[in-house]
């Protein structure tokens, strides 16, 4: 494709008009945004309004403004981009403090399923706490396994079914109705890690019979760096789950300052502590920005992005390893190069910022908000630049960083 | 105290600059800064460069560009605050989600000890966490006695006596070095909770052999509504806990995404998901001033506020039930009342703002950097004034908030 050709799909994106409400840097091409959303315009008056006014000006008063209701009114928001009653979702913590109060509770709804499912290669704090929730369980266990035998590891003595929707490498998607239909059958719950998927390709948890999920605000999301995560559960659960982290802000009565914890009914009782507000205000920001895209209009053009890149990436001889089927993967590329560590950082110096996953990942995030089709053009052209000089050979770009 | 002599004291007031420092709404009496700090003036230009230039401008580099260090770096300024070495500290989560990792951890440690002892009536989350984390670790139980009963109710089965040192409604004070010694005495541990002393009196965890601590940064330290929270671990204890909430930040090679969980070595085991950036650049504003104050200067000023609102309580008549010596208490002071919530719905319609702590409790704030001899004086006679009229039973102000 020619820059020429780019520009006349750009002009005819109806998405186009998103563009300009994020603050993207001049000369940058973002292919990042999968795992750091870029700034929208909007968030730093936002987020001037929340510290000036609501905390400088009307300090404590706010938790009685507006504060207090943030972690399910922006559940709430999230809910209607995940395909999840307003009650369903929450806004609190981490991904990871989530993933471990969820598989707690799940592994304690039934005493005589014990176990739970993985997939080997799962992102890796998905693993890591699973591995930390097995062991709050008495008798509970962790089983991992490759994609190949995820199936038939569920049987009558799991619990939940742990399974990220997009995978962070790949782009590979899971199917979520099938999955949850399959685990289901044999009597187990699933939980969905939503945070490579959500705001990337359409997601329905109510439509699937989806039980419990959770997700990160700062990639697709573009929530703020380390913006707090949520988690979902299906109404017909909720009373039946308790939080092992229970907090004082999941109390049923937070203000009455009793001694023993009574969970609050509903969603409540996953919160723990404060609600960081700075951080609320900065994730609902961008998720009512998301709120006012078209999820048809955003899965279309991720589509269309993705084989641009692709065809970029067979030209240059690259080794794409994500899904041809748009429906069986998330927004973002990748590639396998035994130099995509160099590679990455030879684009990052020329203002194309991708990124790298070990050992030999080169990862494209293909965010239709923002990104043009000009832009991935111009990705490419530098990308077959650097090859052609084998730049991403100089030196400087073998140092490896300890995030990329 | 009059007012001109409650001016000649600020005039002289060594922390008077300070006051400058805060952005404080005109026309207001802050006597909540120990429930929520005001916003200090750096704040906002530095939380304007996280989100502009940081997030905005330099995107997925600023992981590179000093967002991966700050747990550790901020941890290490609170470090100085507490009397622990800089990698003692470290910022991650919530207060209620750190005492959940450090009480788990500590009843791993020792299968012979399996009980916590906590003061019936501590802060509602540590008790709440408590009973949590009691269930996440077979055979462990919590006993929960009054002030008086903690000495005896630790014995050989005690793994760790859980305490916050300065009590959130009466400000009553441990002393943190004698209850360490006893505990240690009984081969106990020590968790302590700092929420209501750091930034508000001399705290030394070293010097006191302190084992544990947690404490919150939105109150003495300014760091914002729901700033995140920090934990300490003194060094001889580093290697032997583990932290249930195993998140990949927390991971020896958290960019390696290798599926088994290895601990970091130090404090960054303690972190769980991935740093919320916006509100740690405002708790390290805050942070920041605060360590430019002397704390000696601090604890004098403190001591000096209280005797000057006690006195007012006692002409007015009210029952302050907060200690008397300075040593044995925080830096806020409470009075009993029958009317204590109606009483301070109508001390905020005057503009002075002070909180309500179920069922009967009036509390202020009393917070030497920007709280000066004359907004005490002027606090008085609002309430003198409001105390004469019996204006805090008009109906208005009978309703009770969710959270004050």
């Amino acid at each position: 494709m020619t820059r020429d050709e780019a520009r006349a799909l750009d002009a005819a994106d109806p998405l186009r008009h998103f563009r300009g409400k994020f603050a993207l840097p001049e000369g940058v091409v973002y292919l990042d945004g999968n795992s750091l959303g870029p700034l929208p315009r909007e968030t730093a008056p936002t987020l001037g309004d929340m510290v000036d006014r609501q905390w400088g000006e009307r300090l404590i008063r706010s938790w009685n403004e507006g504060w207090i209701e943030a972690p399910q009114r922006i559940g709430g928001k999230i809910a209607r981009l995940i395909g999840a009653q307003p009650d369903e979702v929450i806004v609190t913590d981490s991904t990871s403090v989530n993933l471990f109060k969820l598989i707690v509770a799940a592994l304690r709804l039934d005493p005589s399923r014990t176990t739970i499912v993985t997939e080997a290669g799962n992102f890796p704090t998905d693993l890591h706490v699973a591995e930390g929730a097995v062991g709050c369980v008495p008798g509970a266990t962790l089983k991992l396994v490759s994609r190949d035998q995820i199936a038939e590891a569920i049987d009558e003595t799991t619990a939940l079914l742990l399974l990220t929707h997009v995978h962070y490498k790949s782009a590979e998607r899971f199917d979520m109705a099938a999955w949850t239909a399959r685990a289901h059958a044999r009597g187990a719950l699933v939980l969905w890690d939503l945070s490579h998927s959500a705001g990337a390709v359409p997601i329905d948890l109510n439509g699937a019979a989806a039980d419990l999920a959770v997700g990160c605000g700062y990639k697709y999301l573009n929530g703020g760096p380390g913006a707090p995560a949520y988690l979902y559960v299906a109404a017909r659960l909720q009373e039946r789950l308790a939080n092992p982290v229970s907090g004082w802000m999941g109390h049923a009565a937070p203000f009455a300052f009793a001694d023993a914890y009574t969970p609050a009914p509903g969603m409540a009782r996953w919160l723990a502590g404060t609600p960081p507000m700075l951080a609320m205000a900065a994730l609902e920001s961008g998720v009512d920005l998301m709120l006012e895209a078209n999820p048809v209009a955003i899965a279309t053009k991720s589509a269309v992005l993705f084989d641009l890149m692709r065809s970029i990436g067979d030209t240059l001889g690259l080794d794409c390893i994500s899904p041809g089927d748009p429906m069986m993967r998330g927004s973002h590329i990748s590639f396998r190069h035994p130099h995509a560590y160099a590679l990455c950082q030879a684009l990052i110096a020329e203002g194309v910022i991708g990124d790298f996953r070990d050992p030999d990942i080169l990862r494209f995030g293909l965010t239709p908000l923002y990104l043009g089709y000009e832009d991935v053009v111009i990705a490419g052209e530098k990308l077959a630049a650097i090859l052609a000089g084998q730049r991403h050979l100089a030196p400087t770009f073998s140092k490896r960083y300890a995030v990329t």
